[in-house]
Parts: C-alpha cells; structure tokens; sequence
C-alpha cells in the first residue's frame, strides 16, 4: 500500500541508480544534488559502484552495474557520451533503461543539461519521457577456426593498422558474400548510434538512431570508390586480416585484441538493445543542429 | 511449332511484356530474339505498345505500361538503368514484376549482360529467381497550402537551384521536427536504389537495396558539417523554398516542377513497391564491386 | 579645425574612397563615421559614386570605382565578402589597394571588425600595414572560334548544368594536353582566393591565398575519382561543353554567360591583381581557424 | 678518348646505372636486356649493388646509390613507385637524374611501360626527354628543444596514431602563426608528388607535381571543417604532440620515428630536389586519366 504523501506520486521508476563521470570537476557536488532530487521524488537511490568508490560517496547504499538488472530500474549517468558509451555496453540486454545528463557540454546520448535537471528529471520519474532504443554489435574474433574473443559495441568495431605499417588489407564478405578486398587504414563497422563518432570523422554518413542498419565506414581506403555502405539491420559482416602488422580490432575505442592474418572478426547486430530516456518533444535533429552547428555558413561568397 | 511437352514445362509466368531502350543500337534484332526465346518457353509474348511503335514491330501483340497490371504476368527490360527506371515507376504498386537485361555494360538494375539471357531468362521464367523489392518516394509539391503536383520517384526527389543563381535555401522538417535551413545548390531525398545514382556523386553513401531508410544528401552545402543523413523508412521529410530563383523538384530526373519561394516538397515512403528478379544466387556486392572498380588501387605507395 | 601638426603625420596614403555594402543594416553611420575618421587623419575623402547615389551621401566628393585608378591611393570597404568581391574585380590592375571591414562577421577579405577600426585604420594609413596580393582569374568564351565574352574573377569561373537538366558533359584540356571528359553538375576553376568559397562547399581543399595555383573542383562529379586538383599558376584550362541544356558560366557568382554544344571557355591566371592591406600581424590561419570553428570537436567519442 | 664510332651517336648521358625492385617476377632478364640495350647505345653501364647483390648480377660493374654523385649521369628505375621513391630519396640533391620503367603497370613516376623501353629509352639517352623536378621535404623531430632525427620525404611526413590509442592530439603553427589544435588520426604532410599517394586516400586534393606548394591534409579529423590545406612552398609547418599514445612520424613510409608528448616535427620544403626524365610529350594528365579510371562513370543514371 503506498503511502500518502511522496508516495503517492506518480512513479515509474522507484530504483535508480546513478553514475557519474570520473574526470569531471565539480561532479561530486552535481551526484550529491541528484541524489537528494531523486531521493526528494520517493526513490530509493543507489550509487554505483566504482563510482561510489572514486568519490568516496558513503552516503547511500552501492549497487555494482552488473547487479543492476532486476534490481534497478533506471540509471542516471551524469557525464558525456564516453560515461554512457561504457555503462550502456554493460547493461545491454538489463531492460534497464538510462538517462544521460551532461555537465553544460551537449552530448548525443547525455542531452539533459545538468542545469535543467530539477524541472526534466522529475517529469521522466513520473513517467513522462520518450523512450529510445538502441541497438548494438555483436562481434565474434576467430582465429583457426575458434573463437579468442567476444565484445559488444554501442558505437563501433573497428579494424585498423597500427602507426607501425603502412596499411592493411582487410577480405569483407557479407552474408557469406564476397563484398571486397580493401587496402587503407582501417574499416568501422557502425551501428546508427556510433555514426556521429569515429564513423563521421573518417567520411561515414549520419544515420538516424532508428535506422535499422548497420553502417561499414572505410578509413582512408586506397580505392576512392571505397564509399561507406548501410546494410541491412540482418547482415552478418566477416571482416579478414589479408594483410598487416599488428592490426587491432577496438569495441567502442574501450577495449582491443590485436590481430593476426588468417584473423576474422564476424559482426552482426545484438540482440539485445539498451533503451535511452528523454524528455517528451526530445528532437534528435535538434541535438544534431546544436553539436553540428547547422545553419552555420562559413563559406560566404 | 511448340510441341506439347515444351508447354508442360513449369512456368512461373505466362504472359510476358517486353520493353526496349530507344537509343541502343542493335536492340530490335535483340528484342525479336527476345521474344522468340520467351515465346518458345510457352509464354504469350507482348511488345510494350512505345517500344513497338519506336522499332515498328508488328509481328507481336502490343500493350501499353499501363495496361499490365493484371493483363501482364512478367515485364522483361531491355537497355539500361535509366530504361529501368521508367518503367519501373509506372508499374509501381502493379504487382508485376521487371527483369533487366543490359546490352553489355552492366547496370545496378539491369544485371543480367544480354549474352546469358539464353541460359538466364528461361530459369527465371520457370520460377528460379530471387525477388528484390524495391522501394519508391511519394512526393507531393504544396504552394498556399494547396496540392501542385505528386509524383513517385524510384530513385531520388531532387530540390536543385537553377544555373542562374548562387544557391538555395531550403528549411527542412523531418516529421515536424526543424532539422535545419540549407543553403547550398539543392537536396537530394534518395531511395535506397538512387543512392547508387545521383546522390553518390554528390558525396552519398550506399545504401543497399533493403535498408529500410531514406536518404537525404546536401549538394555542395554551405556548411561544412551537413553531411548525409539516412532516415527511418517512416520519415516524413518536407522541404520548404526560403530563397532560391527558378528552383526546380525533379522525380528520377525525368520529370520536373518549377518552384517558387514558399513552396514545400513532402517527401514519405510510398506505400507502392517494384519487384526486380533476379538469377539465383544474384550477390548485389558482386555488382557494387564491377561498377565501382573496387579492388583496384589506382594510389599504389 | 585640423592643427598643422595633424598634417605632418606620415600618410601612406592620401586619397581614401570608402565603398559600403547596399543591403546592411545601419551603414550610413558607419560610413559617416568612417568618413570623418579618415578625414581627421588629413586625408582626402571620396565616396564611390554608387555607394553615394544609393546612401544619398552627399558631403563628401564622390568617384566611380572606373575613376579610382591614379586618383585614390586607398579603398576602404565596409561590408562583406561579396562586396569586397565586386569592388576588387573592379580595380584588378589598378594598382589601388583595399582595405575591408566587416560589420560584426568575419570575412576571408573584409577581416578587420567594424570594432576596432578606429584603432587599425589609423596605422594602416601610416603605413603600418601587410599587402596581401590576390590573383585573379581571366577567362574567355569562344564560340566557332571567336570570342563572345570575357571577364576576370577573384574568386572562380564556373560552368554548370541548368535545374532542367541532370548534368553537363565537359571535356577539359589543360596546356594543350587532354585531361577528361566529365559528366557532372559542373566544373569550379577557382583561384585560392575562391578556395574558400563555392569550391570549398564542393568539396575542394583550402588554398592559402599565395599559392601560385588554380584550383580545378568537380561538382558531384559521376565518376567517384574526380577529384579536386591544383594546377600550376601558368596553366590554361579549356572547358568544352560537350553536352548540356541551357549551361551557364559565372564569374564570381555575378555575371554569367548562357552556353551551347561546343562553346569552350578559355581559364587563365590573370596578368592583373589587386592587393588588400592587412593590420600588422594579421594571419590567414586565425581567420580560418574562426571562420571554420577549427578547434571544435563535434563527434565526441 | 672516345671511339669514332659512338661519337656519331649523341648521349646526353654516358654513365648509366640500374636500379631493380627486388620482389618483381622476371626483372633478371629485364635488367640483363636493358643493360645490354644501354651498353649497345656506348654508354657505360653499372647496377646498383644492392640490386646487383640481390640478383647475383656479375657480368657488369656495380656502384652504391651514395656513390651515384658525380660518378653517374643517369639511374634508370626499373619497378614501380616504392623503388623509384626509396632510390630518389637517396638521389635528392645529387644532380643525378632518374627514368622510371614500370613492368606492366603504369606507376605515376615509373612511366615507361617494359615493352615501350627498347624505343623509348634510346631517345632519351641521346637527350630527346622532358625533365621534371620534383620537389622534397625536410623534416626535423625535436624533443626537449634537440633534434632527435632528421629525414627528407619524396611523398609525405605523416604523424599518425597507433593502433591502441583512438586519436592523437596534435597542436599546428605554420610559419610561427597558430592554425589549430587537431583531435584526428594524424596528419599528413605532403609534397605535390604525394599528394597521389596516401594523402588521395585520406581525402585530398591532387597537385600537379610542378605545383608551388605543400600539402596538408588531416586523417579522420573529429573537427569536419578540418579540410585539407595547400601552403605556399617556403612554409614552415610545425607539429606538436600534445596527446596520443605511441604516437609515430613517418617518412615515406619507408622510415619512422617512435614520438612522445611535447615533440615537435618541423617540415619544409628541402633545397634538394630530384629530376624524373620523360619521353617527350609525356602527359601527366594522361597518366592520371589511366591510374584514376577517369572517363568511367559508375554511377550512371
């Protein structure tokens, strides 16, 4: 039975969760005044973990991400799109949904600036917000046939040579269809959510976080008509090391296995998703205008 | 004389249009061995009444594009990509489908080279075949809030500047959300299939046929960060004239509207489709990978 | 009243004509601020005569831009890059310099900031200044052999397709020797002055305004590896229009020719230029750096 | 004295020495015929000795690259691009002109096909060719205010990260003035002979190699105003690392230095040059149009 007062608010979230950004000055204070807010709204707040622990937050109980799913039921990071890149990968899957609130920088994934957190938090507790689901990468390293490593991507895979040689050459089937064979830096393979990442700084297009695709960006292929290509949301894409010395595959630029020739890396889409929150009327082509800065014509004549 | 047998033969469609590009030398010698062929598999064989009446062709029975649905089972292209796309347009929704067979120079629709139509064309006709489905834009010109023109576009619905001014400036919503004013020489909104044609050259990305998107492509834009954008299959995308001089919406570059400032384009998915088919085992990879030269490495270093 | 002294102090320059931008805001003040600013440094003050018609400026002299040569020492524009662009091919070998002051917006040529001209103008006046020696283009339009326009450019001599037509075919000889047949929306031949305007958004590299080169920049060019070159400074490039409905060739985006089938345009680097006076210090690479927002990281990850 | 009889013929050049690529199929015997077609002009022939040490090449005299100087008046390359870029560094400066002949497929400074050698090389022995000089850079890495190495480059300087850091950090001057602090994965330096090589592939612009000027272009910049620039040829371009992981400097990609935090590469133009010899009416438009597949239009709609 829920009791009168705070209570009696509408919840739809009673369990959350926060984490914040360690390098960020003054985040402390910024957890602290969350919390109370959270707290404030009849929730009962955990910190995380490793986050607790870096701040030294004794003050409300901890909660290690991996214990999060079924016993939490939102995560409030407080940070940039690199905080969320790293908790999103780990709670794919949790059905544990996330709200990202940036420290005045806006970010693709953390569009809540902490100066407006008191006014949309709340709101988003009670259950109003936009939901906004994300897909992953699966990506499975084979050499000789087994299996040596298994990571999931938010953003990207990405294959590239190291400063050492001059390039790599990469064999990609698709489907078990040969696409090509590609000499150049490197190939990212993308989902929608990382193609305003590394994918944009190489050439890639922008896809919009729904698209259901999966975007392969060249990076600085010898061939010039190497344009980066969208496949289909089912597409299985076997990338070969042909060529190269210390070649690398990256997950989310966070975590790399280095490569052999003969080594393929199969990527597919996850099946599991995570789900971002946002204030209603949240626009996508909004946050895209204000980080690109669109509408801005530096090429006058 | 068809002997009995040769009718009890498995066919997957009976009666069978053929279509022929105008300006290609030594198409009427391949139509009529087209039509022998098709007619020797025990289908009834019609000539595309404009076709018919271009070459004057009169030992088949004609038929104009209009008059397939329903009356036609298979239409047979013969020429390129651009012979393709017209047709392909006016049997949007018709349930029939097109097979393309080029007269030497591979197209992306037209795969099928016109020296393996004797081996090819009579297994598709018995039923071996992939079916490809394509997608069309709906298009609908408003001025003063009032309907001026519609049409479908299989490849792309182009907003361009004329040759006598600088450039455009077009705002664009993406459903009702401001995604930003452009000033550049126009915006391309591409299907899937246009994303090979036009929108490539001016900086696009491919994307493959089944990608469930919508892709828009700045050309030459002021601002250095509007890059391509591919959009979620239900997007409706609607541009409107800030400033321009004899600003002009074309559909597959083959029919056109003059507009003037305060026009808007509303640009969705049409709810109509083509079928391409293709042999079995038609890779689309194998086709990006001939037309593009990838593989080929002109920057040796 | 002027004391003697004034008088005496060192002048570079004495005879100053102040040009202003017809469309800006509150530039009549500026002007008349401008004006009595330059006369109280002993100067001898002109307004250019359509400056003057079009302000009704009537206390001061007045000049037209054809008169300058050997009768104004300086020219002091107030507006922005598109002004400065029609008043320096104006006085292209007329040996008179110009110095540019924007209004509030950066530009490439008007780069000191209507702010701070009280301070700058001065010391340019006496001397302490930079000369920046722009290059121009000259070009030519021949039809069956004999030429039926020709015009200098500051920044680019383009050809393009017309809005009714898809694209323009262009066979392009450079010195006598066969470069390409190019299928495309056109063709920029820029100086490095230009590299910074339409070719920019084309897709061209940033010239630094003393390369001795002409830019050449494809739009949307068909062929994927047509890409953007840099000619030495002494090359002659021939544009033929090989296909095409209603092709226009602009200069500067201000003037323009209609071409037909066979009509060629002859590009050269001009034997005039005209010189712009910077404040001591000035660099291009800040004026990039802020025009562009160098420094800015929009895709974080 | 020399014999009557090869006084008759004119030599431009008397001493020419050969140079082969080591992993070519049949070069022994195309190195024994054009010894034997040199000798036979009167001239006297010598291989390189690390080619002749490679191949057991005895029956001529043999010479190192760093003796060419005064002894030698011609090198003719027989390779492709690397060998000839590997053996002009080595020649920079030395007066000692260089002939490039490709095995089969045409290189931008290996020109003369095999087949063509028997014509065309007795023509320029006897002083019938173009010469073209190509242009250096200078390159210094400083660390702690030291030079800790010091290389030219026929192609490019390129700092790039490695494969285990996902960027690098590097602050640009030009010549003492700031352009901008660039978060990329690196930055090429280029001379308008490798503006074809890597610099192509990561999206910049050809220079004709006559072209006054130096090359830079960005790899995967985060910042996508961050085009590629030309600098005028007495440009001083200073890099520092300011972040980045094992980051390295390339030169040529044929030798390379290991680089932290606070280094600084200096590059400019060398004083050395290298001369290339063609046939005459050599094009290097021709050339282009060949290796870039000019003319091709993949993308036809």
């Amino acid at each position: 039975m829920l009791s009168p007062s705070s209570n009696s608010t509408k919840k739809a979230f009673s369990r959350v969760a926060l984490v914040g950004k360690f390098q960020a000055d003054g985040i402390v204070e910024h957890l602290q005044d969350l919390a109370k807010l959270v707290s404030g709204l009849g929730c009962e707040v955990f910190i995380e973990a490793a986050t607790a622990s870096h701040f030294k937050l004794a003050n409300y109980p901890t909660k290690t991400a991996d214990d999060f799913a079924g016993t939490i039921d939102l995560v409030v990071v407080l940070g940039g799109d690199g905080t969320m890149l790293g908790i999103g990968r780990q709670l794919a899957g949790s059905n544990v949904p996330l709200v990202g609130i940036n420290m005045g920088r806006l970010g693709y994934m953390t569009d809540i600036p902490i100066q407006s957190v008191q006014s949309i938090l709340p709101k988003i507790i009670a259950g109003e917000y936009e939901a906004d689901t994300r897909t992953l990468l699966d990506a499975v390293v084979m050499r000789d046939g087994k299996e040596i490593n298994r990571a999931l991507a938010l953003n990207d895979v990405v294959v590239n040579r190291s400063g050492i040689s001059g390039m790599v050459e990469l064999a990609v089937h698709v489907n078990g269809s040969f696409m090509y064979n590609q000499r150049s830096d490197g190939l990212i393979v993308s989902t929608p959510t990382g193609s305003t990442a590394y994918a944009l700084s190489a050439g890639g297009p922008i896809l919009h976080p729904h698209v259901a695709g999966i975007l392969l960006v060249p990076i600085a292929p010898h061939s010039l008509s190497n344009r980066p290509i969208v496949l289909p949301q089912d597409s299985v894409t076997v990338i070969e090391v042909v060529n190269g010395l210390e070649v690398i595959v990256n997950f989310d630029m966070q975590s790399q296995t280095e490569l052999q020739a003969g080594d393929k890396i199969e990527v597919r889409q996850s099946d599991k998703t995570i789900a971002l929150l946002h204030p209603n009327n949240h626009s996508d082509y909004k946050t895209l205008r204000e980080k690109l800065h669109w509408n801005e014509y530096p090429s006058t004549f």
